[in-house]
């Protein structure tokens, strides 16, 4: 039944990226299916020979899907119940997904070759592990620290000419020039990720997340995806958009661990044979997996805190000597900004000063709270949940608002980025003239107004001696305006209708900003909004409440943050990383636990939301409940290709020709053994690289290991990194060779992970994602019957696949 | 071929606990397979009519284990690789070991339970699991209160006497005192312990590991043990011992866990039948996760590093939602702790004032560092790293060497505690002698000599205006002295000669401390030692670096913590909780990965030590290498005992009697299917509850679900807490009900993990520890042979018993 969408798959596969994205969006309607071309073995094209007619369950749900010869008819309209699946709405492309393998592959070539393993390669092994993660360490460390130079450079040169010529009394070439430049800024980012690396736009932690979960869609971490990301970053900061550079620093880590696991880029001509050791995806979601927590280190100066976020958010498999490793990697981040800033310290920099790397230091030592305290924190808290909550159901609706926009094309990208460019522009310069000039209090240490640095007194319009509180806020980066909110002692330098206004703006801002073009993160968004809510909250609840007004505000950011991404234990601690203040711990845990629970009775986290929205099948840790009420066997569709032990060529290279299957299994039959039995699996990347080999026999006969170890080592048959590996186009069997044999035992994983068919969907589900499987075999209870039922994969435990098949199955329940 | 280790099991079941431990040390050379008792299926009792020879790989180990006719001759000695397995060393009983079983049982009953579960049941079970996490807190928390409390006056009276006496002039009379009052609690802490629940002893982190690991050892977490380990704690660490309440703590918040997921004690007659929900090991795990976080939270007031150290160092298996409730449950305990502390400043908790739960807050400032200082910093952590390799070393030995002293019953355990007694009272009163006198320094805001409280001038024997600094060390809680240890800007108040001195008596007594009849911790040695070391360390590299002696005390006592747990992020976050300085977070890093790398060179963390030392059977994460080379059905021993779908009462009865297996292979047979086929696997529990329920039939037929819902409900079905399900004995069966027949098929579990016999015994592991399973079917490969081949349990998997079928298989290969 997936003749049709095979023979467009084959179709588009002759065209480029771009076109193979436009199609795919053309026939959206079937699009449900598709996602296991790559992966399934459900596919029923007769090839010649090879059919294994598998029975099957007498089920009612089955009959018109078998009956392929229709292929014009949207077969698979049952299964579409997500009609957004497999389009990535944020500005990436729609390409095909691929799934991910850590299992562990046993097949007489890998025992071979582990035999006669040295000790000093194992040995190497593990150093080279350490000496990645150092590398990763130094490289986000330093991308980290340029991108933050280059942003308080251009954000910095940008403001400092807005706010001469507003010195100059210049208004409207003062908005021109702010305006100007960030027009330019944005175009320039957004033309970069429409043009080079769709990928590239949005924040990139959802796709880091689903990397880690096993899925691998197309260029996530690719170097490509790498240069406009932080370019793109830098953009769109500086270019004054309420966006972040927190969540793009979480994807570039990723792409710099997944470059350097995978020996660099042989399409750039960037490669380094002594890292291509790691050729097995569990090996490179390591690597990936200390690529994002040096991230969010970077980002934040967080070394405990990204550790954290990889732990808590990021990754789905995770091992106590991971955790070693990630701790490395961090502290290699710290210890290179921490050298970095110092050299920056003797003003090298330009105008990277103070402001460069977020640190907040409030110090506001609040040792005691009093019952009122708490009170008005619990509400603080529920209210920010809501808050949190809304923000997620509004940026999901904009998103899908969106996706008809971006998908029209890079122009129509790059226009709706300029649109938002200047929607900004004219709040941030245009709202501060609704606010009152506020003369400068008398006892100061510091200088008032502001002027050609940050602070809490922009001056903006006033005359000397007062200071306009909202053009502190809006004309400043974003990190500056969340140090000016969170600074303590400060009770009475922002008014009301200020807080109201720019709180107002920045949660529209953020909430429309997020879908552009750009690489955007959601961190300083939320923070903004949420240390203003704070702000805002903490000075109404003045009367009940003692505690300072900036520890309102960063507890107001933690509210918004649990209200929205919904992390516990590593947002407190990179607030703790963050201001620095450890006595606020105890509140900003009590905060977090209510935001989040309150908004977790509305919908999920924003990162699954956008997963979700993505259509990347994310498999959750837990089985859905209606898994229980089916068995393995129910789902299982389709009968399958097999290969016997030693099989004809023409039959693998037909199959391989007309299917997209990652997996075959192997059925040895009579003379190699007594009755037809499963021997393994064969995947389809260990075939090519065989046939490749060409190790041929004109006879049906065992070649056996030593034969294959002459002409191959079992390096050639390590996974090759996303997009180099052998491809169907790079094999060039003769016509004469097609009716030879080859022996596939030395390659088949003789050990796959089976369940009988019987056993309960939702057991399987688990078997499943505990080992991070990509195939699961279903094998017959009773005896008697062909020895494999079908294979499991990814796809098959999707809630659009079950329920597709089952749409009368309650899925609560 | 285990008749012969039944035959004693079945005859030592007659006698008490005491004796049972006796008798099992006596046939130490057969304990290496006593293990499964409880748990595999490798028994060859002839048990009649049920009897269902398994066909087995041809191999030559197999031959002698199968004569079971020489009953006499010690069989098993091949497998007794470890003579010290299944003994707990340190002042435990030895006794039957049990594995915990996380996989769901998905039987026809529970499927039938779950559709009629309603909505509100659902919602009420996880509001209950949210309410327990908070009881947890609290409970912890106040606990853990109530001992600093407790040992705070205690030792602070103590202290008190001992210092009005010197202040007398009468030194020996102070001695006696001070000797006496440690002697006496040293005493009845022993008594406690070696009389009431010897698994009490030690630091206990290293039985909830095993035990959140799946291993559960007779009363770990019993009442009985929660009660010693709170007031031998006490006692212990008023009596001055080299010890901390640390490890304590983390096994009391185990133990509150324990006593309030199982719905209190039956034996207590304290039970809360609302509680009763948690009737899976799965769930009590995640309580008791909870459990040993809260005890971190409420030792270290570190709710964070809490969180950090259960994930790092205590749990086996892990997801977010637990990240989510633990952090909850060490939130409140931060929260109560909190409270209670506002509580006393008032002064109404006696002597109990800052000194009580450490906290110390260095604040040194340290902003910048140089070269020199990152030098210094590595020189040591290496050197930190040998100290704690050589730590464990030694503390294996000792501990080994107090083995064959504890196993000489309760009395010797009570004389080895007294010994030590008063070799620390004499080291902590004797040492200061040998210390010079110092005057005050001049220019100090605090008062010299401290009388009567904590502080760095202890007076001891020297006139007015001089103090004793050997004296401040020892003569004080070891909270107190590791206050004075990391006190900043004190860089000459400790002699050399002091530190050293201090330092040889802390690391010398630490190690006998640890092993006696006492509830004791491994931190607080562990951190004054390091601390020292640190000083000493700081003072030596003075000339070539600028920190702090302050400093470099807290990163020597990382360093040490470092060699000796191997932890790494979570003793990060909790020196970071403790010591309030953000800023050393960086060199804390370095120090840590440093001594852990080097430690690492020469040994296994101390916690991985004792666990192997006790001879629980702990599974590692991964593989080992040596499986590779073996398969799933090399390691099945032994014909197995299965049941009929519908089973003769009789059969069932002999099996259960003859046999302390605890799954049971159900195959149907015709009439009830074509051919024989595996239905399932029932528990011995559920058989013991369907056995009692007497629903037997005369002849031969399914009774159905509906039937046995009529009787029982699924709740009856869940597991018991420790101790308290139906027992073998509470059975009464008939003479006439033996011949009658019972339906098996709505109690079985329809849906087990089974491997192929020819999987990798390596992946075979993984499934099995991943899933955290109790048994794992291995299936027959070939056609025409019985439908089960053997059950693999934790047993078959533990290196001893591996190396002992193929002892040519090298263990690191």
């Amino acid at each position: 039944m997936h003749l049709f969408l095979d023979l467009i798959r084959l179709r588009i596969e002759a065209d480029g990226i771009e076109k193979i994205c436009r199609r795919a969006a053309e026939i959206r309607g079937s699009r449900g299916g598709a996602m296991d071309n790559q992966d399934g073995s459900n596919d029923i094209e007769n090839i010649e020979g090879t059919w294994r007619e598998m029975e099957r369950n007498a089920s009612g749900f089955y009959e018109n899907e078998n009956d392929a010869g229709s292929v014009r008819q949207p077969l698979l309209r049952k299964r579409t119940m997500n009609t957004t699946s497999q389009i990535a709405i944020v500005g990436a492309n729609v390409c095909p997904i691929e799934s991910l393998d850590y299992e562990i592959v046993e097949n007489d070539l890998f025992k071979q070759d582990w035999r006669s393993r040295k000790k000093i390669q194992i040995f190497q092994y593990v150093l080279l592990k350490w000496a990645l993660a150092l590398l990763i360490g130094l490289a986000t460390g330093v991308v980290g620290f340029f991108n933050n130079l280059a942003v308080e450079n251009i954000a910095g040169f940008k403001l400092l000419l807005t706010s001469n010529l507003m010195l100059e009394h210049r208004y409207f070439t003062a908005f021109l020039a702010y305006g100007g430049i960030n027009l330019i800024l944005a175009a320039a980012a957004a033309a970069l990720c429409a043009y080079i690396a769709p990928a590239a736009a949005g924040s990139g932690i959802p796709e880091v997340k689903a990397y880690l979960n096993g899925v691998d869609a197309y260029s996530i971490l690719a170097p490509s995806t790498l240069f406009v990301k932080i370019f793109g970053s830098i953009g769109g900061v500086s270019a004054g958009f309420v966006l972040g550079k927190e969540g793009p620093m979480v994807h570039t880590g990723a792409c710099i661990a997944n470059l350097l696991g995978q020996g660099g880029s042989r399409k750039y001509h960037l490669t380094w044979t002594w890292l291509r050791y790691f050729k097995s995806d569990r090996d490179r979601r390591d690597l990936i997996t200390c690529g994002s927590a040096a991230g969010v280190a970077a980002a934040f100066r967080a070394p405990v805190g990204g550790v954290l976020f990889a732990l808590e958010e990021a990754a789905s498999w995770w091992r106590s000597a991971l955790l070693w490793r990630t701790f490395f990697t961090t502290a290699i981040v710290a210890v290179v900004l921490r050298g970095l800033i110092e050299y920056c310290r003797s003003g090298k920099c330009g105008l990277f000063g103070k402001g460069g790397l977020i640190m907040f230091d409030i110090s506001s030592n609040v040792s005691t709270y009093s019952t009122p305290d708490l009170i008005a924190v619990i509400v603080l808290g529920i209210i920010g949940g809501v808050f949190g909550a809304l923000f997620n159901y509004l940026l999901d609706r904009i998103l899908r608002t969106y996706s008809f926009i971006n998908e029209k094309g890079a122009p129509y990208k790059i226009l709706l980025t300029i649109t938002i460019s200047i929607l900004t522009s004219c709040c941030s310069y245009g709202l501060p003239w609704l606010a009152k000039c506020t003369p400068c209090p008398k006892d100061l240490e510091e200088e008032c107004p502001t002027v050609g640095r940050s602070g809490n007194f922009k001056n903006f319009h006033c005359p000397p001696g007062y200071y306009n509180d909202l053009a502190s806020l809006f004309l400043n980066t974003n990190d500056d305006a969340i140090r000016n909110l969170f600074s303590g002692g400060t009770g009475n330098e922002f008014h009301m209708s200020t807080l109201f206004l720019f709180f107002a703006a920045i949660y529209g801002l953020g909430l429309v900003t997020y879908g552009v073009a750009v690489p955007s993160g959601l961190f300083i968004p939320v923070i903004l909004a949420g240390a203003t809510y704070g702000r805002i909250t903490g000075t109404l609840l003045g009367p009940i409440s003692d505690l300072d007004a900036g520890l309102f505000a960063l507890l107001g950011a933690a509210s918004f943050l649990g209200g929205t991404m919904r992390m516990t234990v590593s947002v407190c601690v990179i607030l703790l990383e963050l201001t620095n203040d450890l006595l606020m711990l105890s509140l900003v845990m009590l905060v977090l636990l209510i935001s989040k629970t309150v908004a977790d009775c509305f919908n999920k986290g924003v990162y699954d939301q956008i997963v979700m929205m993505k259509g990347l099948p994310y498999m959750e840790a837990h089985a859905e409940p209606y898994m229980r009420h089916l068995v393995a066997g129910d789902v299982v569709s389709g009968p399958l290709i097999t290969f016997s032990g030693v099989e004809k060529v023409g039959n693998i290279v037909q199959a391989l020709r007309l299917t997209g299957h990652n997996g075959f299994p192997v059925i040895d039959e009579p003379p190699f053994s007594d009755a037809p039995e499963l021997f393994g699996l064969v995947l389809r990347s260990h075939l090519l690289v065989l046939l490749k080999g060409k190790r041929f026999t004109r006879e049906r006969v065992k070649t056996g290991v030593k034969e294959i170890l002459q002409r191959f080592g079992a390096f050639d048959f390590a996974k090759a990194g996303s997009g180099k590996g052998l491809k169907f186009e790079d094999l060039n069997i003769l016509e004469e060779e097609m009716d030879m044999f080859v022996d596939l035992h030395p390659i088949t994983n003789t050990s796959p992970y089976t369940v009988v068919e019987t056993m309960s969907l939702a057991k399987a589900a688990v078997l499943f994602r505990e080992l991070g499987l990509r195939h699961l075999c279903v094998v017959p209870k009773t005896p008697g019957r062909p020895p494999i039922v079908g294979i499991l994969t990814r796809h098959d435990f999707t809630p659009e696949h079950i329920l597709g098949l089952f749409p009368h199955i309650h899925p609560h329940k």
